[in-house]
């Protein structure tokens, strides 16, 4: 198999998981095994570095800091949201990474990110391959939404459902504790458009008593109505309530039952923001259940809970990381990595496969019908034999003399500017 | 020394901790030692269990049981927030206690809370001399605000500092990879007059780029124009800012910055229910520094996560509960059991002491002036060196199966009713 000889460029694009790192690793570490790879590149704050032509050298830092990314959370290349549309409307930002890539001799581009991320690599190749410029462009799935059509699971789930369960497992003891005064408590998960990260908190109720006792996603129907029936039928069993939301519940028409209003409404991406519903139920409870509710907003902490990962998520990225290189070295192109679970195995298994980007990058997979229970309120054995092994093991976290995780800074040594000057 | 025999009853009041059943399993494990206490209680969510006559055995529970509450989080035996008078205006609550005690021949009560609950304990020990029923009363110190007096620091407070601080960290590594879009970051976190838990998040800065830059504690009187321009200063320095807030934020005339309104908005105790900083301060830095913002608020997640907790808290909350039926059985009344720092020691160790539990009900240990910057945004040296002992080493938490942490839940067989009716 010829493959180019050249660099390679590797990029994280959207919100931050506790493991895309892990990827970035796996990416340079196999790279460096290659001598089709020249050079290890990483672009400044994903696709936004390349346009900027804010590249430095990966092979330039210090090894620890390359096998850190590991247990570091969040994007230590940086990270974007911006968003490239179709070649033709786009087609001066396309044409500008392919300008930069030329200057660097960049032939591989990793890109690790969600959906809108593998649709950038899926023009970018084609474009390339248009021009005549020999490019290799291999997609890293990366989100916590799990939400990437063409594979199993996404890097990033894992360690959030684990996080996000452990929390309600504890928040639950608190209400349980304090349930005379403090009689329900709402937890709010993120997931837009997706409830696998509300779903996977039920993995904590391992008997009626434990928390949580509610679950509402995206994916059902939310009525005020029905929650507060719930709300009052499990007080009335158990003596208090501890119900996790998915921050984009929506209701019987579509609508989102809250948007935030005001000049930051809206992401850069034109997605509505959406905020306060944990707010918002508090509000539902005390004034129509009639008993005190209190709320958490886990926010961005919960998508960087390294400190307690799972160790089968940190794995699977850092394979996943390994896997694009491979994939680019056996001379594959316009693919993405995917985990393949191996089926009819009761033991939990998980190997890699590939997707045409262009199919990764139309498609969304939201929680199905059956992991959802038929009230609307709580997941089923079903899901639960689906997240269950990708929340085992914990991550490996090097903990410091005072006692705190111990996360890599890269020292990213920047690459002398050879395109045209741009501004975004 | 000649004490009393008879049994012992062990309470939990207020808002749980990761450690306050270490405290119970130290009492449990150590009052089982001495033939003076003859059976080993639990009261049912505090001081309510007492009065409405809720106990239970403690020593029918399993053995596994008890040795699980080192490692389980919230208060296991069940908490509350009734706050008894004076012995004046609550004189029939606290007959209502002895009632009860004499009915159980319980001899020795400790109570593991914070001021409130230690004047609730000094006051019953108080009324049950004037009426000549020996009873014993000894205090444990409990509270993740750590601001009790007459004790070096509280149990639960390591715990919380460590897991703030591990938050400050990731989620500040989130805005760090995403500053070109959203830039800004709040984290709320616990305390309504006193910022020690705000204040240990600075644990995670170790060099000038890392988060937080700045905390606001409620002892710095806080000022928006202050606020908004100490926000743009780091943003211009840095590119991203991450602040740290604690719930109690006060301006200069004393009022709370935010105060929630409805029917909610005081807790049993009439404290004045605080809410929603954060967001108003998301709101702040968008309106009038111009850039996204985004809010995360812990709620009662920070003060139970013993997936992360201090190995020297846990060891600290067990050591207070031993001691206090060791300070019981040398013939000591009325009082709490304190932690004492050695002096004159570079290397951290703690002892016991006791001190009056009335000394300790009418005091209240704010953040001193010594612990926080000149600009009222940041800790000192002086502080970090305080805490940073504080949270060394992981607590050793018992992971299922499943990857998820296995807490214990007590069995609970009840005692037979034996007092006369009563309703709270």
């Amino acid at each position: 198999m010829s493959v180019p000889k050249g660099n390679c460029i590797v990029a994280q694009s959207g919100g931050p998981t506790a493991v895309i790192n892990a990827s970035v690793a796996g990416v340079v570490e196999e790279a460096s095994k290659h001598s089709a790879i020249t050079g290890i590149y990483g672009a400044l704050n994903g696709i936004r570095g390349v346009l900027l032509e804010e590249i430095f050298d990966l092979g330039t830092e210090p090894s620890g800091n390359i096998s850190g990314l590991h247990r570091t959370p969040a994007a230590a290349l940086g990270s974007c949201r911006y968003k490239l549309k179709d070649l033709e409307t786009s087609r001066a930002d396309y044409e500008r990474i392919l300008e930069v890539f030329k200057a660097h001799n960049i032939r591989y581009f990793f890109y690790a990110g969600g959906n809108d991320s593998m649709d950038t690599a899926d023009k970018t190749a084609k474009l390339a391959a248009e021009t005549g410029y020999e490019l290799v462009a291999i997609g890293i799935p990366k989100t916590i939404d799990n939400d990437l059509a063409c594979t199993d699971h996404c890097p990033g789930y894992g360690s959030v459902a684990k996080y996000v369960a452990t929390v309600a497992m504890e928040a639950g003891k608190d209400t349980e504790a304090l349930y005379t005064t403090d009689t329900c408590t709402v937890l709010e998960v993120m997931g837009r458009n997706a409830g696998w990260i509300a779903a996977a908190t039920g993995l904590a109720r391992r008997c009626e008593q434990d928390a949580p006792h509610l679950i509402y996603l995206p994916e059902a129907v939310f009525s005020i109505e029905k929650f507060v029936a719930d709300v009052k039928a499990v007080q009335a069993k158990l003596g208090r309530v501890f119900i996790v939301v998915g921050e984009g519940l929506k209701d019987k028409n579509g609508n989102y039952v809250t948007t935030q209003v005001g000049d930051f409404a809206k992401d850069s991406f034109g997605h509505v923001q959406l905020g306060g519903v944990a707010e918002m139920l508090k509000n539902v409870v005390e004034l129509q259940a009639g008993f005190k509710c209190r709320y958490v907003k886990l926010g961005t902490c919960q998508r960087n809970a390294m400190h307690f990962a799972s160790a089968t998520d940190v794995a699977e990225a850092g394979l996943c990381g390994r896997t694009a290189v491979k994939a680019a070295m056996a001379g594959e192109v316009g693919k993405m990595v995917t985990l393949v679970r191996e089926q009819n195995n009761k033991k939990y298994k998980c190997s890699t496969g590939l997707a045409a980007l262009s199919d990764v990058a139309n498609g969304e997979k939201k929680v199905p019908a059956e992991f959802i229970n038929k009230d609307g309120n709580f997941i089923t054995d079903a899901f639960r034999e689906y997240a269950e092994p990708l929340i085992r093991g914990e991550a490996d976290v090097q903990i410091g003399d005072d006692g705190l995780p111990v996360y890599v800074r890269l020292e990213k040594h920047m690459l002398e500017k050879k395109a045209a000057g741009y501004r975004l």
